[in-house]
Protein backbone atom coordinates (compact mmCIF):
# COMPACT_ATOMS: atom_id res chain seq x y z
CA UNK A 1 0.00 0.00 0.00
CA UNK A 2 1.62 3.52 -0.42
CA UNK A 3 -0.05 6.97 -0.19
CA UNK A 4 0.05 10.38 -2.51
CA UNK A 5 -2.28 12.18 -4.44
CA UNK A 6 -3.03 10.06 -7.20
CA UNK A 7 -6.66 11.66 -7.93
CA UNK A 8 -8.65 9.33 -6.16
CA UNK A 9 -11.82 9.98 -7.96
CA UNK A 10 -13.49 7.24 -9.77
CA UNK A 11 -14.46 9.74 -12.50
CA UNK A 12 -10.63 10.29 -12.98
CA UNK A 13 -9.47 6.20 -12.63
CA UNK A 14 -11.41 5.20 -15.62
CA UNK A 15 -9.66 1.66 -15.88
CA UNK A 16 -9.11 1.21 -13.15
CA UNK A 17 -12.57 1.69 -11.68
CA UNK A 18 -13.82 -0.99 -14.91
CA UNK A 19 -11.35 -3.81 -13.19
CA UNK A 20 -13.46 -6.06 -11.35
CA UNK A 21 -10.48 -7.01 -9.12
CA UNK A 22 -10.33 -3.58 -8.05
CA UNK A 23 -12.42 -1.84 -5.24
CA UNK A 24 -12.24 1.73 -4.47
CA UNK A 25 -14.06 4.32 -1.73
CA UNK A 26 -13.56 7.33 -0.93
CA UNK A 27 -13.34 8.13 2.78
CA UNK A 28 -15.45 11.45 4.19
CA UNK A 29 -13.11 13.43 6.45
CA UNK A 30 -14.35 13.71 10.00
CA UNK A 31 -12.41 16.72 11.28
CA UNK A 32 -9.75 15.01 13.42
CA UNK A 33 -5.79 14.65 11.62
CA UNK A 34 -6.40 16.40 9.00
CA UNK A 35 -9.03 13.91 7.39
CA UNK A 36 -7.22 10.60 8.25
CA UNK A 37 -9.70 9.54 10.60
CA UNK A 38 -8.72 6.41 12.83
CA UNK A 39 -11.19 4.17 10.66
CA UNK A 40 -8.56 4.77 7.62
CA UNK A 41 -6.18 2.41 9.42
CA UNK A 42 -9.05 -0.13 9.83
CA UNK A 43 -10.17 0.07 6.29
CA UNK A 44 -6.77 -0.77 5.46
CA UNK A 45 -6.86 -3.74 7.80
CA UNK A 46 -10.52 -4.58 6.43
CA UNK A 47 -8.93 -4.49 2.75
CA UNK A 48 -6.33 -6.79 3.66
CA UNK A 49 -8.71 -9.04 4.95
CA UNK A 50 -10.81 -9.36 2.22
CA UNK A 51 -8.17 -10.52 0.06
CA UNK A 52 -6.74 -7.42 -1.40
CA UNK A 53 -2.77 -7.84 -1.53
CA UNK A 54 -2.22 -4.39 -2.36
CA UNK A 55 -4.22 -1.17 -1.05
CA UNK A 56 -3.42 2.73 -2.10
CA UNK A 57 -3.75 5.24 0.26
CA UNK A 58 -4.84 8.62 -0.65
CA UNK A 59 -4.53 12.01 0.89
CA UNK A 60 -5.77 15.18 -0.03
CA UNK A 61 -2.41 16.86 0.15
CA UNK A 62 -2.86 19.36 2.79
CA UNK A 63 -2.80 19.63 6.76
CA UNK A 64 -1.60 16.27 8.75
CA UNK A 65 -2.88 13.54 7.41
CA UNK A 66 0.37 12.59 5.47
CA UNK A 67 2.06 12.56 8.58
CA UNK A 68 -0.61 10.11 10.17
CA UNK A 69 -0.77 8.10 6.77
CA UNK A 70 2.61 7.64 6.76
CA UNK A 71 2.62 5.88 9.69
CA UNK A 72 0.03 3.49 8.63
CA UNK A 73 0.96 2.51 4.84
CA UNK A 74 4.30 0.06 4.09
CA UNK A 75 5.59 2.82 1.67
CA UNK A 76 4.92 6.13 1.33
CA UNK A 77 5.12 7.95 -2.15
CA UNK A 78 5.03 11.45 -3.09
CA UNK A 79 3.39 12.91 -6.36
CA UNK A 80 4.68 15.83 -7.29
CA UNK A 81 3.28 17.79 -10.34
CA UNK A 82 6.23 19.77 -12.66
CA UNK A 83 5.11 23.15 -11.27
CA UNK A 84 7.53 26.06 -10.99
CA UNK A 85 9.66 26.96 -8.44
CA UNK A 86 6.96 29.17 -6.30
CA UNK A 87 4.66 26.26 -6.43
CA UNK A 88 7.00 24.23 -5.35
CA UNK A 89 7.55 25.89 -2.44
CA UNK A 90 3.78 25.19 -1.54
CA UNK A 91 5.05 21.53 -0.11
CA UNK A 92 3.73 20.98 3.41
CA UNK A 93 7.18 20.83 5.23
CA UNK A 94 8.40 17.93 6.51
CA UNK A 95 6.19 15.27 3.72
CA UNK A 96 9.81 15.11 1.08
CA UNK A 97 11.23 13.84 4.33
CA UNK A 98 8.72 11.16 4.61
CA UNK A 99 9.03 10.07 1.13
CA UNK A 100 10.17 6.59 0.17
CA UNK A 101 9.62 7.20 -3.82
CA UNK A 102 9.29 10.87 -5.36
CA UNK A 103 7.43 10.78 -8.38
CA UNK A 104 7.43 13.89 -10.59
CA UNK A 105 4.19 13.13 -12.57
CA UNK A 106 2.91 14.53 -16.10
CA UNK A 107 6.57 14.50 -17.37
CA UNK A 108 5.46 14.16 -20.96
CA UNK A 109 5.34 17.04 -23.54
CA UNK A 110 6.18 20.62 -22.92
CA UNK A 111 6.51 19.57 -19.29
CA UNK A 112 9.32 17.31 -19.63
CA UNK A 113 11.72 19.79 -18.93
CA UNK A 114 10.73 21.14 -15.78
CA UNK A 115 9.72 17.22 -14.50
CA UNK A 116 13.49 16.71 -15.01
CA UNK A 117 15.06 19.77 -13.16
CA UNK A 118 12.71 19.31 -10.59
CA UNK A 119 13.67 15.36 -10.52
CA UNK A 120 17.15 16.58 -10.71
CA UNK A 121 16.25 19.12 -7.37
CA UNK A 122 14.86 16.61 -5.15
CA UNK A 123 17.65 14.04 -5.95
CA UNK A 124 20.13 16.62 -4.67
CA UNK A 125 17.60 17.47 -1.73
CA UNK A 126 17.42 14.04 -0.57
CA UNK A 127 20.83 13.75 -0.35
CA UNK A 128 20.80 16.19 2.82
CA UNK A 129 18.06 14.05 4.59
CA UNK A 130 19.26 11.02 6.93
CA UNK A 131 18.94 7.71 5.92
CA UNK A 132 15.92 6.11 7.46
CA UNK A 133 16.72 2.61 6.40
CA UNK A 134 19.79 0.75 5.87
CA UNK A 135 18.41 -1.19 2.62
CA UNK A 136 16.69 1.68 0.75
CA UNK A 137 17.53 5.63 0.16
CA UNK A 138 14.44 7.38 -1.20
CA UNK A 139 14.38 7.33 -5.41
CA UNK A 140 13.23 10.40 -7.77
CA UNK A 141 11.36 9.32 -10.41
CA UNK A 142 9.23 10.73 -13.71
CA UNK A 143 6.16 9.48 -14.47
CA UNK A 144 3.40 10.02 -17.09
CA UNK A 145 -0.48 9.11 -16.78
CA UNK A 146 -0.66 9.76 -20.70
CA UNK A 147 2.23 8.47 -22.22
CA UNK A 148 2.05 5.63 -19.57
CA UNK A 149 6.29 6.55 -19.75
CA UNK A 150 8.22 5.42 -16.26
CA UNK A 151 4.68 3.82 -14.73
CA UNK A 152 6.18 0.54 -14.81
CA UNK A 153 9.60 1.60 -13.80
CA UNK A 154 8.08 2.70 -10.89
CA UNK A 155 6.45 0.09 -10.17
CA UNK A 156 9.56 -2.59 -10.25
CA UNK A 157 11.22 0.41 -7.58
CA UNK A 158 8.06 -0.25 -5.89
CA UNK A 159 8.30 -3.67 -5.72
CA UNK A 160 11.86 -3.92 -5.39
CA UNK A 161 11.63 -1.73 -2.09
CA UNK A 162 8.89 -3.95 -0.55
CA UNK A 163 11.18 -7.27 -1.21
CA UNK A 164 14.51 -5.36 0.25
CA UNK A 165 12.50 -4.43 3.29
CA UNK A 166 11.09 -7.67 3.73
CA UNK A 167 14.68 -9.66 3.22
CA UNK A 168 16.00 -7.21 6.25
CA UNK A 169 13.56 -7.25 8.31
CA UNK A 170 12.85 -3.85 8.75
CA UNK A 171 9.55 -4.07 7.20
CA UNK A 172 7.73 -6.26 9.49
CA UNK A 173 9.93 -4.13 12.62
CA UNK A 174 8.02 -0.91 10.66
CA UNK A 175 4.88 -2.48 10.71
CA UNK A 176 5.42 -3.05 14.81
CA UNK A 177 5.91 0.50 15.54
CA UNK A 178 3.51 1.70 13.43
CA UNK A 179 1.33 -0.16 15.35
CA UNK A 180 2.70 0.95 19.00
CA UNK A 181 2.44 4.56 17.24
CA UNK A 182 -1.06 4.03 16.20
CA UNK A 183 -2.30 3.16 19.44
CA UNK A 184 -0.34 6.44 21.33
CA UNK A 185 -2.29 8.27 18.52
CA UNK A 186 -5.63 7.15 19.32
CA UNK A 187 -5.18 7.17 23.20
CA UNK A 188 -3.46 10.59 23.18
CA UNK A 189 -6.22 12.22 20.95
CA UNK A 190 -8.70 10.55 23.16
CA UNK A 191 -7.39 12.12 26.03
CA UNK A 192 -6.84 15.81 24.80
CA UNK A 193 -11.24 15.29 23.76
CA UNK A 194 -11.53 13.96 27.23
CA UNK A 195 -9.69 16.59 28.77
CA UNK A 196 -11.52 19.83 26.36
CA UNK A 197 -15.18 18.65 26.99
CA UNK A 198 -14.50 18.03 30.85
CA UNK A 199 -17.36 19.97 32.67
CA UNK A 200 -15.12 21.34 34.97
CA UNK A 201 -12.45 22.23 31.82
CA UNK A 202 -14.41 23.59 28.92
CA UNK A 203 -16.08 26.75 29.81
CA UNK A 204 -12.49 27.84 31.28
CA UNK A 205 -10.32 26.88 28.11
CA UNK A 206 -11.27 30.25 25.77
CA UNK A 207 -10.67 32.36 28.84
CA UNK A 208 -6.93 31.09 30.03
CA UNK A 209 -5.76 30.47 26.43
CA UNK A 210 -6.53 34.30 26.09
CA UNK A 211 -5.10 35.23 29.32
CA UNK A 212 -1.82 33.23 27.70
CA UNK A 213 -2.00 35.37 24.45
CA UNK A 214 -2.04 38.16 26.08
CA UNK A 215 0.31 37.38 28.48
CA UNK A 216 -1.20 37.89 31.45
CA UNK A 217 -0.79 34.44 32.49
CA UNK A 218 1.98 31.43 31.58
CA UNK A 219 1.76 28.97 29.48
CA UNK A 220 2.79 26.59 32.19
CA UNK A 221 0.46 28.08 34.92
CA UNK A 222 -2.94 28.15 32.44
CA UNK A 223 -2.07 24.34 31.71
CA UNK A 224 -1.75 24.02 35.91
CA UNK A 225 -5.17 25.28 36.47
CA UNK A 226 -6.80 23.68 33.73
CA UNK A 227 -5.19 20.06 35.07
CA UNK A 228 -5.87 21.04 38.52
CA UNK A 229 -9.76 21.50 37.23
CA UNK A 230 -9.92 18.39 35.39
CA UNK A 231 -7.92 16.35 38.23
CA UNK A 232 -10.04 18.00 41.09
CA UNK A 233 -13.39 16.85 39.94
CA UNK A 234 -13.13 14.17 37.50
CA UNK B 1 16.87 34.85 21.50
CA UNK B 2 18.04 32.26 19.10
CA UNK B 3 19.03 28.38 19.26
CA UNK B 4 21.96 25.80 18.22
CA UNK B 5 24.32 24.11 18.69
CA UNK B 6 26.83 26.83 20.30
CA UNK B 7 28.82 24.39 22.40
CA UNK B 8 27.11 26.09 25.58
CA UNK B 9 30.09 24.71 27.97
CA UNK B 10 31.60 27.88 29.56
CA UNK B 11 35.22 25.96 29.53
CA UNK B 12 35.06 26.54 25.55
CA UNK B 13 32.80 30.11 25.62
CA UNK B 14 36.33 31.97 27.46
CA UNK B 15 35.00 35.42 26.28
CA UNK B 16 31.37 35.54 26.99
CA UNK B 17 31.85 33.85 30.73
CA UNK B 18 34.40 36.88 31.70
CA UNK B 19 31.77 39.42 30.66
CA UNK B 20 29.84 40.72 33.47
CA UNK B 21 26.94 41.10 31.47
CA UNK B 22 26.55 37.57 30.57
CA UNK B 23 24.75 35.02 32.38
CA UNK B 24 25.03 31.31 31.24
CA UNK B 25 23.47 28.51 32.82
CA UNK B 26 23.67 24.79 31.57
CA UNK B 27 20.25 23.33 32.63
CA UNK B 28 20.06 19.71 33.56
CA UNK B 29 17.71 17.27 31.31
CA UNK B 30 15.00 15.42 33.14
CA UNK B 31 13.57 12.81 30.54
CA UNK B 32 10.30 14.80 28.96
CA UNK B 33 10.56 16.20 25.20
CA UNK B 34 14.67 15.28 24.80
CA UNK B 35 16.23 17.39 27.24
CA UNK B 36 13.91 20.51 26.95
CA UNK B 37 11.61 20.86 30.15
CA UNK B 38 9.06 23.16 30.81
CA UNK B 39 10.95 24.97 32.78
CA UNK B 40 13.12 25.68 29.91
CA UNK B 41 10.27 28.05 28.30
CA UNK B 42 9.99 29.90 32.10
CA UNK B 43 14.01 30.20 32.46
CA UNK B 44 13.34 32.20 29.60
CA UNK B 45 10.83 34.52 30.59
CA UNK B 46 12.64 34.81 34.42
CA UNK B 47 15.79 36.07 32.03
CA UNK B 48 14.20 38.44 30.22
CA UNK B 49 12.27 39.54 33.65
CA UNK B 50 15.99 39.87 34.98
CA UNK B 51 16.85 42.62 32.24
CA UNK B 52 18.81 39.93 29.95
CA UNK B 53 17.86 41.47 26.43
CA UNK B 54 19.32 38.62 24.79
CA UNK B 55 18.60 34.87 25.77
CA UNK B 56 20.31 32.43 23.36
CA UNK B 57 19.08 28.52 24.08
CA UNK B 58 21.27 26.07 23.20
CA UNK B 59 20.13 21.95 22.70
CA UNK B 60 22.31 19.35 22.43
CA UNK B 61 21.21 18.29 18.47
CA UNK B 62 19.70 15.20 18.82
CA UNK B 63 16.03 13.96 19.77
CA UNK B 64 12.89 16.05 19.98
CA UNK B 65 14.46 19.06 21.90
CA UNK B 66 14.82 21.07 18.99
CA UNK B 67 11.43 21.24 17.86
CA UNK B 68 10.11 22.33 21.24
CA UNK B 69 12.91 24.59 21.75
CA UNK B 70 11.57 26.07 18.01
CA UNK B 71 7.81 26.63 20.09
CA UNK B 72 9.58 28.70 22.56
CA UNK B 73 11.91 31.12 20.59
CA UNK B 74 11.90 34.01 17.75
CA UNK B 75 14.61 32.80 16.16
CA UNK B 76 15.43 29.32 15.20
CA UNK B 77 19.56 29.37 13.97
CA UNK B 78 20.90 26.32 12.70
CA UNK B 79 24.32 25.50 13.14
CA UNK B 80 26.51 23.10 10.77
CA UNK B 81 29.62 22.31 11.06
CA UNK B 82 31.22 21.63 7.59
CA UNK B 83 31.19 17.57 7.47
CA UNK B 84 31.02 15.32 4.90
CA UNK B 85 28.44 14.77 2.57
CA UNK B 86 27.79 11.34 4.91
CA UNK B 87 27.81 13.16 7.83
CA UNK B 88 25.33 15.63 6.50
CA UNK B 89 22.94 13.25 6.71
CA UNK B 90 22.49 12.81 10.48
CA UNK B 91 21.33 15.58 10.48
CA UNK B 92 17.46 14.92 12.28
CA UNK B 93 14.61 15.28 10.11
CA UNK B 94 12.24 18.59 10.19
CA UNK B 95 15.05 20.47 11.59
CA UNK B 96 16.68 22.43 8.84
CA UNK B 97 13.14 23.22 7.39
CA UNK B 98 12.73 25.06 10.97
CA UNK B 99 15.53 27.29 10.63
CA UNK B 100 15.41 31.04 10.12
CA UNK B 101 19.19 31.29 9.79
CA UNK B 102 21.64 27.99 8.64
CA UNK B 103 24.91 29.05 10.06
CA UNK B 104 28.14 26.93 8.46
CA UNK B 105 30.47 26.69 11.05
CA UNK B 106 34.18 26.40 10.94
CA UNK B 107 34.55 28.02 7.83
CA UNK B 108 38.55 28.81 8.22
CA UNK B 109 41.87 27.31 6.33
CA UNK B 110 41.03 23.58 4.75
CA UNK B 111 37.23 24.11 5.35
CA UNK B 112 36.74 26.82 3.52
CA UNK B 113 36.06 24.92 0.32
CA UNK B 114 33.67 22.01 2.04
CA UNK B 115 32.04 25.12 4.17
CA UNK B 116 31.07 26.48 0.76
CA UNK B 117 30.02 23.49 -0.72
CA UNK B 118 27.40 22.86 2.07
CA UNK B 119 26.64 26.20 2.07
CA UNK B 120 25.21 26.04 -1.71
CA UNK B 121 23.77 23.13 -1.10
CA UNK B 122 21.59 24.40 2.02
CA UNK B 123 20.75 27.53 -0.18
CA UNK B 124 19.57 25.12 -3.10
CA UNK B 125 17.75 22.56 -0.34
CA UNK B 126 15.89 25.62 1.07
CA UNK B 127 14.34 27.05 -2.01
CA UNK B 128 12.25 23.84 -2.21
CA UNK B 129 10.67 24.32 1.04
CA UNK B 130 7.55 26.39 1.95
CA UNK B 131 7.66 30.10 2.85
CA UNK B 132 6.85 30.48 6.61
CA UNK B 133 7.25 34.18 6.30
CA UNK B 134 5.72 36.80 3.87
CA UNK B 135 9.09 39.36 4.91
CA UNK B 136 11.68 36.62 5.67
CA UNK B 137 13.46 34.17 3.83
CA UNK B 138 15.91 31.75 5.54
CA UNK B 139 19.86 32.85 4.92
CA UNK B 140 22.69 30.36 4.85
CA UNK B 141 26.13 31.86 6.28
CA UNK B 142 29.72 31.00 6.64
CA UNK B 143 30.79 31.84 9.89
CA UNK B 144 34.21 30.89 11.64
CA UNK B 145 34.99 31.15 15.62
CA UNK B 146 38.64 31.02 15.14
CA UNK B 147 39.06 34.20 12.72
CA UNK B 148 35.80 35.84 13.70
CA UNK B 149 34.70 35.73 10.08
CA UNK B 150 30.92 36.32 8.76
CA UNK B 151 30.20 36.41 13.02
CA UNK B 152 29.31 40.01 12.72
CA UNK B 153 27.48 39.77 9.68
CA UNK B 154 25.15 36.87 10.69
CA UNK B 155 24.36 39.40 13.89
CA UNK B 156 23.42 41.99 11.43
CA UNK B 157 21.03 39.38 10.14
CA UNK B 158 19.81 38.57 13.15
CA UNK B 159 18.79 41.78 13.64
CA UNK B 160 17.63 42.47 10.52
CA UNK B 161 15.22 39.36 10.94
CA UNK B 162 13.97 40.54 14.63
CA UNK B 163 13.32 44.50 12.81
CA UNK B 164 11.33 42.87 9.68
CA UNK B 165 9.42 40.41 11.76
CA UNK B 166 8.62 42.88 14.52
CA UNK B 167 7.57 45.79 11.83
CA UNK B 168 5.08 43.29 10.29
CA UNK B 169 3.54 42.30 13.48
CA UNK B 170 4.74 38.44 12.61
CA UNK B 171 6.80 38.64 15.90
CA UNK B 172 3.82 38.92 17.82
CA UNK B 173 1.91 36.52 16.09
CA UNK B 174 4.47 33.94 16.44
CA UNK B 175 4.86 34.76 20.50
CA UNK B 176 1.04 34.24 20.45
CA UNK B 177 0.70 31.03 18.81
CA UNK B 178 4.00 30.07 20.90
CA UNK B 179 2.20 30.44 24.04
CA UNK B 180 -1.41 28.54 23.24
CA UNK B 181 1.07 26.01 21.32
CA UNK B 182 2.91 25.77 25.05
CA UNK B 183 -0.13 25.60 26.86
CA UNK B 184 -1.23 22.78 25.12
CA UNK B 185 2.37 20.86 25.14
CA UNK B 186 2.14 20.88 29.03
CA UNK B 187 -1.70 19.89 28.79
CA UNK B 188 -0.85 16.75 26.42
CA UNK B 189 2.35 15.86 27.92
CA UNK B 190 0.51 15.94 31.97
CA UNK B 191 -2.38 13.83 30.58
CA UNK B 192 0.10 11.35 29.28
CA UNK B 193 1.88 10.90 31.97
CA UNK B 194 -1.69 10.77 33.81
CA UNK B 195 -3.39 8.11 31.88
CA UNK B 196 0.29 6.19 31.80
CA UNK B 197 0.70 5.94 35.41
CA UNK B 198 -3.39 5.55 36.16
CA UNK B 199 -3.62 2.42 38.48
CA UNK B 200 -6.63 0.71 36.26
CA UNK B 201 -3.73 0.99 33.26
CA UNK B 202 -0.50 1.11 33.91
CA UNK B 203 -0.13 -2.63 34.51
CA UNK B 204 -2.31 -3.34 31.55
CA UNK B 205 0.12 -1.00 28.77
CA UNK B 206 2.83 -3.77 28.40
CA UNK B 207 0.41 -6.75 27.86
CA UNK B 208 -1.77 -4.61 25.36
CA UNK B 209 1.25 -3.16 23.66
CA UNK B 210 2.50 -6.44 22.95
CA UNK B 211 -0.59 -8.22 22.00
CA UNK B 212 -0.67 -4.99 19.59
CA UNK B 213 2.82 -5.45 17.74
CA UNK B 214 2.40 -9.25 17.50
CA UNK B 215 -0.91 -8.43 15.73
CA UNK B 216 -3.01 -9.61 17.65
CA UNK B 217 -5.25 -6.54 18.62
CA UNK B 218 -5.88 -4.40 16.18
CA UNK B 219 -4.23 -0.59 17.90
CA UNK B 220 -7.74 1.37 17.99
CA UNK B 221 -9.17 -1.84 19.87
CA UNK B 222 -6.05 -2.28 22.44
CA UNK B 223 -6.45 1.78 22.89
CA UNK B 224 -10.26 1.55 23.82
CA UNK B 225 -10.03 -0.75 26.47
CA UNK B 226 -7.14 1.13 27.98
CA UNK B 227 -9.08 4.22 27.66
CA UNK B 228 -12.39 1.83 28.79
CA UNK B 229 -9.91 1.57 31.83
CA UNK B 230 -8.84 4.63 32.60
CA UNK B 231 -12.18 6.06 32.76
CA UNK B 232 -14.45 3.72 34.30
CA UNK B 233 -12.24 3.72 37.27
CA UNK B 234 -11.05 7.75 37.58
Amino acid sequence: MFEGSLLGDKTRMTELSRDMNAYIRPSPTRGTLGGVTRTTNEVILLCEGGGYDIVLVETVGVGQSEFAVADMVDMFVLLLPPAGGDELQGIKRGIVEMADLVAVTKADGDLVVPARRIQAEYISALKLLRKRSKVWSPKVMRISARTGEGISDMWDKMTEYRELMLASGELITKRQRQQKVWMWNVIQESMLDHFRSHFAVRDQIPLLEEKVVSGILSPGLAADLLLKAFKGRS
